[in-house]
Order: C-alpha cells, then sequence, then structure tokens
C-alpha cells in the first residue's frame, strides 16, 4: 500500500448524476484525495464543459479537460464522405449529441484509466446507471465489471471502477445528493436535452429531473437558481 | 445472419505485422469483405499513415484514417500544465511515441469496434502478439478476451477480436506473410524507431525486423526496394 492508492478520479460531466458522483468520491475518499475529468468529444452542449469547470471549483477538487475528437469522426463519418464536414453532423433531437456512438463510456472510462494510471489514482468513479436508463448497454454493471477486468489486465494494474448510482433511481440520487451535501452544486449542473439556461422544462431530460426532484420532496435548486 | 457478419476490419499501423494481418483477413474473410482503419494519434512517426494508406491500396481495400487526440493531451499532460505544448512533449528514445499510454490498444480497439458496429462489420483484426512483447499488457491474449467481452457487453453485439500473430514468432510471421503473398505489400510497410527511409538498419525495431527475416530465410523487401 502506498500514499496514493486511496486517490480517486470522477468522470464529471456537467450533469446531476456525475455531480453527485463527486460528492460521494468526496465523502468517500476526502475533497484531497479527489480529482475529476471531462471529456470535450465536441458535444452539442458545449455548456457542459463550464458547469464541469464550475461544479469541481465548487466543490474544491481540480478538473482537467481531455479532448477526445474521435466521436465526431465516427459519428458522422465525416471522414469517408468528404461532403460531411465534422461539424456538421446532424443532430438526433435526443440527449445522444450527433457524435454518440456506441460503447461511448467505454471509451470515456478507458481514457480515464489511462490519466488514472499515469498519476497514481487508483479508483475510478462514473455516474452510469442501469435503473434509468437500461437502454444503454454501456451502463450497465456487468459491462463496467468487464471494462474493469480489460482495464486491469490491459493496463496491469489494481484500478477500481466505482457505480455509486448504480441501482438508484432518480428519486434516490436525489435523497443521496440532499445527504451528501451536494445541493448547492446541483445549482451548477446541465441537464436540459435542449441547452438551455434557464432549463426548458419541457424536454424528456429535464421531465425526468424535475420527477426524481419532486418524488423526493425536494425543489431543484438548479430552479431556485434562476 | 446477415449479409454483413463475415465482413471484417484490421486495425492497420503500416507496420509488418498488421500488413501480414491484412493479408491474414483476405485470405479469410474475402478481399471484399475487408476495410482497414488507421489511427491518426499523433504519432512522431507521420510516415506510418503514409504507409497503412500505401499498403491498403496494394491489397485492394479500403483505408479509413480516424484522428485520436487524446493521446498527446495525457501523455504530455500539456493540458495540467501550461507551459508544454501538446506537440512539444519528450520523446522517449523507444518505439513508444511521447504520446503512448498504458492500455493504448484498449482504446484503439474500442474504436475500431465502434467503428465497425456503426457499419455492421463482425470481426475486428489486430496484430498484437504477445511472443516478442511480452512487456505489453494490452497485447495479451487474456486482455483480448477479456476486452471483447467489455466491448460485447458495452455494444449490445457478437463483434470478435482476431489476433493471428498472438502466438507467433517475428519468424513465424514472416513466413506467414510470404503464404499469403504479402511480401509486396511488406515493401511498403514502415518499422524503423528512427523513422527512417530507408531503415537505420540499427534501431531495436530494425534488427529485431532483420532477425525475423533472416530466420525465415527470405530477403526482406522493404531492403530489396530501396
Amino acid at each position: 500500500m502506498n500514499d496514493s492508492v486511496d486517490e480517486a478520479l470522477v468522470v464529471l460531466s456537467g450533469g446531476q448524476d456525475s455531480t453527485t458522483c463527486l460528492y460521494w468520491a468526496i465523502d468517500r475518499f476526502g475533497e484531497d484525495c479527489v480529482s475529476s475529468v471531462t471529456f470535450d468529444y465536441g458535444q452539442r452542449h458545449r455548456i457542459e464543459l463550464d458547469c464541469a469547470r464550475r461544479i469541481a471549483a465548487e466543490a474544491g477538487v481540480s478538473n482537467v479537460c481531455l479532448p477526445i475528437d474521435t466521436f465526431a469522426a465516427l459519428g458522422g463519418d465525416a471522414l469517408t464522405d468528404a461532403s460531411i464536414a465534422v461539424g456538421e453532423a446532424a443532430g438526433t433531437g435526443t440527449e445522444l449529441p450527433a457524435t454518440f456512438v456506441a460503447g461511448r463510456n467505454l471509451i470515456f472510462l478507458t481514457f480515464a484509466a489511462a490519466y488514472a494510471y499515469r498519476h497514481d489514482i487508483r479508483h475510478l468513479v462514473t455516474g452510469v446507471a442501469q435503473t434509468d436508463y437500461s437502454g444503454y448497454p454501456d451502463c450497465r454493471e456487468e459491462t463496467m465489471a468487464a471494462l474493469q477486468n480489460a482495464i486491469r489486465l490491459g493496463m496491469d494494474s489494481d484500478v477500481e471502477i466505482h457505480t455509486p448510482l448504480m441501482h438508484r433511481s432518480k428519486k434516490e440520487t436525489v435523497e443521496l445528493a440532499v445527504r451528501l451535501g451536494a445541493l448547492d452544486a446541483m445549482a451548477l449542473t446541465h441537464t436540459c436535452y435542449n441547452g438551455q439556461q434557464p432549463p426548458c422544462g419541457r424536454c424528456a431530460a429535464c421531465e425526468l429531473r424535475a420527477k426524481g426532484f419532486a418524488a423526493a420532496g425536494v425543489p431543484d435548486p438548479l430552479l431556485d437558481a434562476q
């Protein structure tokens, strides 16, 4: 055991779930042992990157932003079809950005693991959950277990992937955030599929978020902040 | 079973091993069912990208080049240390580029799998081998098996990762290349750690390559081509 084994890196998207995970990590590992990484993968809502930075600052932890230009190339087939510029790939109208690709969380966590490896950080924390997102195979518990195994073998490491929200509903995630004192940071998060601030309140993401706060009996600080 | 299940995507680096794998895939799946992907991850020897393109053309298969800007950011810590420009990270003096990160093959294959998923390609082919590279944990057979499992779960797919060179020595790889008619393409490959063309002949990569050809009793077409 060396000093570094209890450091944790949180994959912070700027949303409600990863913000809750950041406070979970601080609670478990201590503020001084937690850092965060955010991926700039060409997401449509650039505001997420600002949110992540502000949330990390609010929580008192560092935030590294790593670029990934591959999703845009994969998503739009821009490299195989010269008529499509990488930046022009059409949006889907859902929370999935134009650059969504299968297994995106595999990439995020593998890059996070590579960063963690280099910085002697053993623990990775991600906000994936199979409760409300069962349609996403890269959010499932068994996928995370398999990925942890692949990363351990591939990097010869004892990295541990933590998924504190895996089996929590949105209501339970809000309750966890309250317990962890994460509500102030929650006012800085971004959820709206339409990228609006204040949030549109009508899209599926806004509705899901509102439902979670209502079920927990807690006012959403993001709305209070407006 | 649909028409697409027997298509294969080869991760083509422009080197001897992946070129042999390209011909292995053509032999197994047929030229019309094989395509190749090359990653532009900021490698020091840009010549590799040209080699890959020329080798694919020689073999009569398509070649897609996908960018990955993340390794440079990870490798040089350029994003956490403003004094280091991404392009300036120091080289290591070995075959590892300045941008080498742990588990790089995990990333290559996961992106290849994402591309394959989008194009209904089931088979991935990579030139990793544990025979001559036992020091690289992300080249081992058990790592590849674990990664295949993680990708299958994460993408809900039945992708298959093929590693035809896994247990072959350099000599055996040369013999395989001869059997597969890959020698003409071998003249287009790039191996030299020093990025020289004609190859320096003195670096560890040139020496390993020369040893393999000598042991197989085959003249290296790359040297003949000079």
